[in-house]
């Protein structure tokens, strides 16, 4: 058993982590922080949580807590976590400020990073591709949901050399902009599509490209996420009418032509044993994985141009985050990997 | 004032042109065909009327009639419209028996063209690239949607000799499925996000290269369309949870740099005049054409690829289909080229 | 033609106005104006409209109108309609400050009534029911999006003296809360339907209360709408996941049996001649009236309860708000009633 | 351990059923039924569930089977469920067939029971209500998705003798309707809101109020659901644009005047215990129950008119069908009555 603590949880990480460690058999929750909540009951927050349990401010919340998922804005982790392990705590945090080189994150994110010297501490949690890493890690930097689902549907062809030009069309439901997010009134989302930060302008662009880089230098073997040189790629995310999920389909133009089988054949070696990843033929829907810690991939051969597009889906908020920093809690403590995620999205 | 038939009224691109031609100061509507509905009113079909008027079989619904929109499966058309225009009637045809050559149409449709002779006759009515071949055209081959969208994100390139290779990501609501598609019911459309016929299977990927072909051989001079040389394209659509809206997302590798300023200029010079081309430096939004028979275009410059990538918003019932079919009517009869149309979309 | 300003432009009352006017042939629109807006261009604050048109502050957009629609959050018109009226313009005001005898306003609302000698000089403009009090109005109320369907629903039954007990059942869109509202995130809204303001609770519910009690003490006669004994009723609205739409479901007691075929004559004969007002024995869809500024009106007897249940469907941003500011213009005006206005939905 | 078949599982019942089962520590799943899948995978019908275990015919599907779970339509369990029974199996019906006296259900469904004798035999699982007759059944009878909504919430009222004239406002996603259902099509569901079997159409009708009359007449204690005489009540089902959720509003005429705190007193004696009741000051939402088997009731009283309305929200397919069902499983054989279920939806 360990005693976990959540901080921000009124935000939907929050929820959403409250929503699977609620189940899990190795985990007790004694604290959970909200800023805007902090004294009231967690039903205060949330229409569909009915316990008395009230929120706190950070300090009371993590005083019982061995180990703490930060589901803050980002730019607060880089200060806060690193006290929470100078004092003996583990931290998965979910926001960026550990995912990428400081130099790099500080050009992204337009935040002078506070503990530079902290980075090279950090593991990056992309469970699949970095899994070796984790084992241990008292900070785990929990990746990006666009940066989880392009990451996974690119890497079997970039550490096979498969990968030329890529451009990434990434469609994602709301929920992913947050909770208090702008924007978002279902009266102007519903029946609407709408593209935005286009053509390398979202900050996951450089995480994407990061990761493949360094699967690219180096395939899975076991290492911090150093700097590597980055090739750029093309990334544009869309908003969709729907609350979860995120769809992307990824263009990629090999250096060399590509058998009709060799794709499905890839992938199936590169993924063998993947509780969590689904390879089919069929085509990935992101209702397949709702509420599931499952990413769905399917690579497809253009055979008149000779491209290759491969599609990946996930539900943002899951594998995208909450259920991802569970799977890498589980890989850190030595647990099981799938205590309390599913592999069964709800359907309908 | 024109005498005017609707073919397949209780299928959507009928009740569309029944909306749009109601308010068409210059077009009396005299006969509305549906095979499951002959001899029931209007309002069997369609919550939205309220109007007596009784659904007939064709051969009625045409009798008096001196212009047909035929709203019909593939197939049909092709043995139908030429009867129809040898009796003295002009045709605009929303299916794609008449949009392609016949055998690149029946290497896609898999169906043997009835008419391959008439081919030649039909003028293609993607009206803002082809506007000068029709006034006076006898036979109106409707662009598809998607084509509609596509296209006219990527003329204003492909003129200009600014396309290389190309990407196009597009994403429709799923009234395109039109009216009696299985696969869309609601508990398993909403909250659901997923691509179909990937990676160059779609048959509007034909007629997308064939038009740009046409485009890159000769601008947009008068000619019928005749055979062409086309280059393969890449074309994925998907299926998005809301009933209206095309988004394309088209991604293009120009073979020279591109300087910052100089796509908004191109795009702006290309679209001069044009009252249903939108050009913003502000992102497209299907919402923002709901109802609309505008195109929404707005390219962007990657910097850190150097790729072009350009949006495009279309209501696919409206510019996608109906909408464009009366604005085609309006050229060919020699009408104002909005009568009846709208440039502003409902919002919320 | 009329020279027209729309106050409160950036909200949804006011673009609503800005659709219908815009194709309103005898209209022309001189001002807009905006708060939050003032000195930017409509496409500002509205994706769907590309005008260059700048949004003004109060004074500067009614500088040349004529007549004025205010569409501001209660509690401003009381102040401002009065000193426009005695400018010589003509005020329209969608909020709620003249709709109710000052007191009961009072009550409800919470607010002082700044010009309650003012109240007698409005006219309320529920078309269909109050019509012969509105040409020449200097000053007109519009009724409440769920007033409008709800009294439409229970008319003909309160001057038939069929109405005994009174529960009304009202279903609404997110839009009717306002562009601002707190609550209506989509990823909160979509998949969620609840009850809100229950058990008369909301505004509305007196001013129903109202309508009710004038027609039930002497029918559609002209009159100022003065003080009126009005009878308490039932009234809970619910929030559904669509933008535009409601449905009130009105459960009536009566007093006496009734025959199955009299509801339908009562209401034919009640709304003879009514252009926006469909009677039908199929059951009303908000869908079906969706942009159009129809009531779809449905009677049904229970034989088993011997209880009546009366279905009324409209979208609450035209009949509801919008559409029937402009119909009242129009007979305010001397304007065909149906001028700028649709009957017929959007659908799909 | 049970071993357990579902029968009709490519079915939304059935999906149900698998995802909910599937966590059941208690079960084993043995068989899965379906005419239209017979022979093929489970993840050919549903696209959340990547198992090659294949569907059978139903005689497969039950061969090892000692309980069996039934969401076949209407008619088939009559003649197989006493089959199965005197073969040793227990069944759990989800279909009508045995929640009515036979007459009753003639009456309502049309259709002639095969098993009239076999009623008595059944017990009504209603657990909240009537969960004394449960323990060792052989045959449970599962009750509807609306029956359950407003049985739970009227059921204190009516115990207490405080329930006189009731109507019921029922509004529904559209899973209800099954996965074949007509008329669910998106682009005619979203952003559409309607009534459907209005007055006391619904067959759902006769079975609330038989659960009345039975509480009425003796409360909750032991007995077989035999004859009872029913009042009739009004009651009205809505179709809402959502793929989960029920929510029930009632309407009660108390006989005599009622206390203001006496309402949550009265509710929450009578449901004191409950796991599955959520009993609040605030309004129920259907989303707050997404995907959980609880039931969240909220009563209020109208102080103007004396009337008393209470809501209920429900996900009609795990408390109004499957979760309900293992609900009642659990019960019968002695499980812990909440295993394999939750208590929390899914949020956002």
């Amino acid at each position: 058993m360990v005693r976990v603590a959540i901080l921000g949880a009124s935000g939907y990480g929050g929820s959403e982590l409250i929503r699977i460690l609620g189940r899990h058999p190795e985990v007790r929750l004694v604290g959970f922080s909200s800023r805007a909540y902090a004294g009231r009951p967690l039903s205060a927050a949330w229409p569909q949580i009915d316990l008395n349990t009230p929120f706190a401010q950070v300090e009371e919340a993590v005083a019982e807590a061995e180990l703490v998922f930060m589901a803050l804005p980002n730019g607060i982790a880089m200060e806060l976590a690193p006290r929470l392990v100078e004092e003996g705590r583990r931290v998965v945090d979910l926001s960026g400020d550990f995912r990428l080189p400081p130099d790099v994150y500080e050009a992204w994110y337009g935040i002078r990073h506070a503990s530079p010297d902290w980075y090279p501490r950090a593991r990056y949690g992309l469970t699949e591709l970095f899994r070796d890493d984790l084992p241990g890690a008292e900070l785990v930097a929990n990746p990006g949901c666009y940066v989880t689902a392009a990451s996974l549907a690119l890497a079997p062809l970039v550490t096979a050399g498969l990968d030329g030009r890529v451009a990434v069309a990434a469609m994602s439901g709301v929920s992913g902009a947050g909770r208090d997010a702008g924007g978002t009134a279902f009266a102007e989302v519903n029946e609407n599509l709408r593209p935005y930060k286009p053509a390398g302008r979202h900050r996951h662009t450089a995480e994407i490209e990061f990761n493949l880089a360094r699967l690219r230098a180096q395939g899975r073997k076991v290492r911090t996420h150093g700097p590597a040189e980055a090739r750029p790629l093309s990334f544009t995310p869309h908003l969709v009418p729907m609350t979860r999920g995120i769809l992307v389909t990824a263009y990629v133009d090999p250096p060399r032509g590509v058998a009709p089988g060799e794709l499905a054949e890839l992938f199936g070696e590169f993924y063998a044993g993947e509780r969590f990843v689904r390879l089919t033929e069929d085509l990935p829907q992101t209702k397949g994985v709702y509420g599931a810690n499952t990413v769905w991939i399917s690579p497809k051969l253009d055979e008149r141009t000779g491209q290759i597009v491969v599609f990946a889906a996930i539900d943002n908020l899951v594998k995208g985050a909450s259920g991802q920093a569970v799977q890498n809690m589980n890989v850190v403590l030595g647990y099981d990997e799938g205590l309390g995620l599913e592999t069964h999205g709800l359907w309908p």
